[in-house]
């Protein structure tokens, strides 16, 4: 009989990257003391215990068991609209937002939005790679434009406008995942400038922005510019600052007929997002500032605490450091990247995520995620890493 | 300035119909009593008061706030791999289940494991709007064969034979989603048998098999068919059954390699689905057998009584019925379901979907979707539809 097939473009996708860093963790023996997972981008503290009181409030509820609409409960459309309004110095309405089930979806359905089987989006190098495998799997053409080392990580614009002809849209993540780099809001202009006279979309992914460092100002001024709607749509995820990424909770912010055009997909993908944590986080949006406020700076000390370590360590670069994610040069010329972090991870119990998984020529660079421990343990890295040979 | 397109392939959807269909009843003026809504499939009465416990508890606990595995928390899988090779005299493992954010997501998981822009998948006509959308945005072709009235809905086999060559799946529903038609264990024998000869995959998305009918024995033999893991792909929804679909929650039954595939896919689409009602849920599914059994007994009464409501109309014809639908012919020879429909709803308070929503020459067609509704009020509809002129 013959045999029925997968999808080539799906059977042809690596397994997914972080459980497979988390085996090698899994041989590491303790040797060195307690684990210190760097790998994946989650906060090491539990969210908020009135934000649980709420989460169990609406899951335990009847009213909130039922569908809710594709594009998300009022409740949150219109409290995520008043901050994001807030933030950015714009305004925006419930009509600009559509939650989703966490930001990988909201990128899944913004990208079908606008790009088909055949079309090309053109991401960075290095680039987030959960992105570049949803490109992959619907048949879009990933292309790459180069972020270099010696800029932090942060794009040219002469690099974007040289690779902007032919496709549907750019997309960008600012705060960078994996390089931390932080996109300044004049730069982000600029490139939002290109996009429009090229008639591309600016799929701009800010999972991050609520760790960018104090006194950074607001993210940037795309949303004033006059038609923003036609070329633009923002990603967001409350997974970070909630720490609830086991709930799936995300938002688009985008134009009305964009946000029109998502919704049929996510009626498709999943009918509407799960709405208990919709009607907590509407509650939360407001009543946490300031305790989102506390995780930010912790955060910035887990990054003064990770820039002390690596300064500790002469032969290791860091070469990009932001909100939530620092990229380093490893010292071990000729060593791939997966081979390292593997030893890394075994060995000495410092989980990190290698170079290589998130673009080409990245074999020296490792991603570090370093919300997920504290000051003290980033203070045991640098131990740590002077024992590798 | 050039304009941002969207994607062809999403622009040229219709919109959501479920929101469309709520429209009308929202102009009814209550003149005839209360608006009975038939057209979405939810369960009409509340989740159990335990599961709501369960849900409050794993909601409000820092431990299922974070990021869970891919393919679902193992408490869940192997709840449910339990639970289905009892329901199907099988022996199935956690490793086959995987789950999802409901069971539209777990069709475009399943889709896209097995067919890419291009490929073709096999549907009925009628269908469920929601997987020929779904196709539609994916740039996979849909085709159909017809299922026919005089056969109250239920596919030939040789219908299926003469249009299953160059299809990379067959994707059915039973019981069926909008004619209500059970497909026969026999009948799903022989067409997975034609599948397996050919190559192809079927998926089969058994949402509502919690309310077929006493007595009717398990749905189907298929999982004990040597080999089946290399073509079935089955999709269940704990939606309906637990009553939770503001939840998102649905699992899919595969081989483990299928599994492995939809896993990469899944991972892009949202990384894990929500912990806290998989948590719940694995609670509820040993421990709510009788709560559900009650539930099916209720549904069937709300069968019964739908069944009484048209044969007292002589001149409208109920075609086929089962689990959680009602399909039924109008009298109302040269006007459109749609219109139809939207008298009903407007006028007469009472909402269905029109049968031109789920395929074509279906302009003389309803889909009902009695369980929202309990049985007195089902037995207002009959008195309702008399009005019509």
């Amino acid at each position: 009989m013959p045999k029925a097939a997968f999808n080539a473009l799906v059977a042809r996708l690596s397994l997914p990257p972080i459980p497979a860093v988390q085996s090698w963790a899994r041989s590491y023996d303790g040797a060195h003391g307690p684990l210190i997972d760097l790998s994946q981008a989650v906060p090491g503290y539990p969210p908020h215990p009135d934000l649980l009181g709420w989460l169990a409030d609406a899951a335990g509820s009847a009213a909130y068991a039922g569908y809710g609409a594709i594009e998300g409960d009022g409740v949150l459309r219109a409290a995520y609209a008043t901050h994001v309004s807030e933030l950015y110095g714009a305004r925006l309405g419930a009509a600009n937002v559509h939650l989703t089930a966490g930001c990988n979806q909201a990128f899944v359905a913004a990208v079908m939005a606008v790009a088909g089987p055949g079309d090309a989006v053109l991401m960075t190098n290095p680039c987030y790679f959960n992105h570049e495998t949803t490109l992959q799997m619907m048949g879009v053409a990933p292309r790459y434009f180069e972020c270099h080392a010696e800029a932090g990580f942060v794009p040219r614009v002469a690099d974007v406008a040289a690779a902007l002809d032919g496709v549907k849209a750019l997309a960008l993540v600012s705060p960078n995942n994996p390089t931390g780099a932080v996109y300044p809001p004049e730069l982000l202009g600029e490139i939002f400038e290109l996009c429009r006279e090229r008639g591309v979309w600016l799929i701009l992914d800010e999972t991050y922005r609520d760790f960018i460092a104090t006194g950074s100002g607001r993210p940037h001024g795309l949303f004033d510019v006059d038609g923003w709607e036609e070329n633009l749509i923002q990603l967001y995820s409350f997974s970070k600052s909630f720490c609830i990424p086991g709930h799936r909770l995300g938002a688009i912010t985008a134009g009305a007929e964009a946000v029109t055009q998502m919704a049929k997909v996510m009626d498709n993908l999943q009918i509407c997002a799960p709405r208990a944590p919709q009607q907590a986080v509407a509650r939360g949006l407001p009543a946490l500032v300031e305790w989102r406020e506390g995780n930010r700076l912790e955060i910035e000390r887990r990054a003064d605490a990770m820039r002390a370590a690596f300064a500790s360590l002469p032969e290791w670069e860091m070469e990009a450091m932001g909100a939530y994610f620092a990229f380093v040069r490893h010292p071990f010329d000729g060593v791939d990247a997966a081979s390292v972090a593997q030893t890394m991870a075994r060995d000495l119990g410092v989980v990190t995520i290698p170079g290589s998984y998130f673009g080409t020529g990245l074999e020296r660079h490792l991603r570090i995620a370093f919300a997920n421990v504290d000051a003290e343990q980033i203070g045991e890295v640098a131990g740590r890493l002077r024992l590798m040979k």
